[in-house]
């Protein structure tokens, strides 16, 4: 399983997965989800996986060599439109996966499904964040809905349906994004750590900030050990029974 | 869908449960999923649902027609241990289900799957609750995880998580239980009120508190306020980014 999420905000774009990978429940590895591809001060896509690595890894592979392609009839450096850029990576995703699908068909387990998210920016147009499905179609956010998540996606969405909308900070759609990765991680022990998070800030048309939290980094501690201490103080303010008054 | 959560503290138990069900999007209905059978002085049960809603409403009428019957062979009235009590409720399930089988197979729609969480106490044990699997076997909770939950069950999971241990009140049990309704409400519409709470007080043998929670209600109106603007409260102190500083 994985958990991934990115956000949309006036401000920009932030992104947010975790980076633990299963085959089975007994071999658990640490693989990034995130990757960045950036042609400075033109053009800026994070991309979010989730699903089947082999898959995933795939599709990643497939960007990076139609990129230094310079006869590549079509890459993210082509594209003229986000919306484009989705169709690109969803039919990419669509094609690796009919290339297994008569062997896992045949062999019975598993699924080479993997799921995307597609955020960045092109010069000329606004930031967006794109989920693409495994059969290679894709939507976007929405005002009323300004994020997309991926993989193990409940336990973290009542506080991100709680903290976001389009006015909210940067920084505090990245603490937005951390709460809703810990939840996630503390109920599901097949998304875990490092957290990885990047921040673009709108039309800079560069990477941003990135940042890797494990679990022992002092930031992380902190997030954790302050929101914990701030539900219970929540908490302990919910109004009483009328027998208890 | 259905969400339902049972609490086992050292000072008793905490049901609490929604009401919304629905065949399809297309047509919703208010039931009540929480349902009490007790003999006072001797034993108390309560029983919450989800699932198919014949199923469930067929279980419940079998209990009420067998705890009527004087000759039933077994009965809620006859067990001796709660386990029994989730064995017979888990064989009526199974029972139920296997009568509508051939027909479900058939039209190739739907499944009469239903699973219940039975709680209570019986003179001479423990006060303990069980979630009842569509099979028909069942789980107990534990001191590590004193909770158990049917139905859309992760959206609530987080808190419950973070608050309940055997030590909890009854009270908080029921705050908690609240708050883990509410967020379910906020994220899936198929998750509805009014709220039905019932609080079990260890050895007393009787129903006990039972309230039904309308969302114009004031008491859960004032929740969901301190709620919302405790998480608010939190959040805006969770720590900055070094850049921020």
């Amino acid at each position: 399983m994985s958990y991934c999420v990115a956000i949309k905000v006036n401000d920009g774009l932030v992104f947010a997965s975790d980076s633990r990978t299963n085959a089975g429940v007994d071999y658990v590895s640490v693989y990034s989800k995130m990757h960045a591809f950036c042609t400075p001060g033109e053009r800026m896509f994070v991309l979010l996986t989730a699903g089947n690595l082999a898959t995933s890894q795939a599709v990643v592979n497939l960007i990076r060599r139609d990129l230094e392609d310079v006869a590549a009839r079509e890459s993210l450096s082509t594209v003229n439109y986000l919306f484009d850029a989705a169709h690109y990576v969803g039919a990419l995703n669509a094609r690796v996966q009919t290339q297994h699908a008569e062997m896992f068909e045949k062999s019975g387990g598993g699924k080479p499904e993997a799921t995307f998210i597609l955020g960045g920016q092109i010069m000329g147009g606004d930031p967006d964040i794109f989920l693409i499905y495994p059969e290679g179609n894709y939507i976007t956010a929405s005002e009323d809905k300004p994020y997309l998540q991926i993989g193990e996606n409940k336990y973290g969405k009542p506080i991100l349906d709680r903290i976001i909308s389009p006015n909210t900070s940067l920084e505090d759609a990245s603490r937005c994004a951390l709460v809703s990765l810990d939840s996630t991680m503390r109920a599901n022990v097949s998304v875990g750590p490092p957290l990885e998070l990047s921040i673009y800030d709108r039309d800079s048309f560069e990477l941003g900030r990135r940042i890797s939290l494990k679990l022992a980094s002092p930031f992380y501690k902190t997030l954790q050990k302050r929101w914990n201490e701030g539900l219970k103080r929540a908490f302990n303010r919910l109004p009483r029974f009328d027998w208890e008054q």
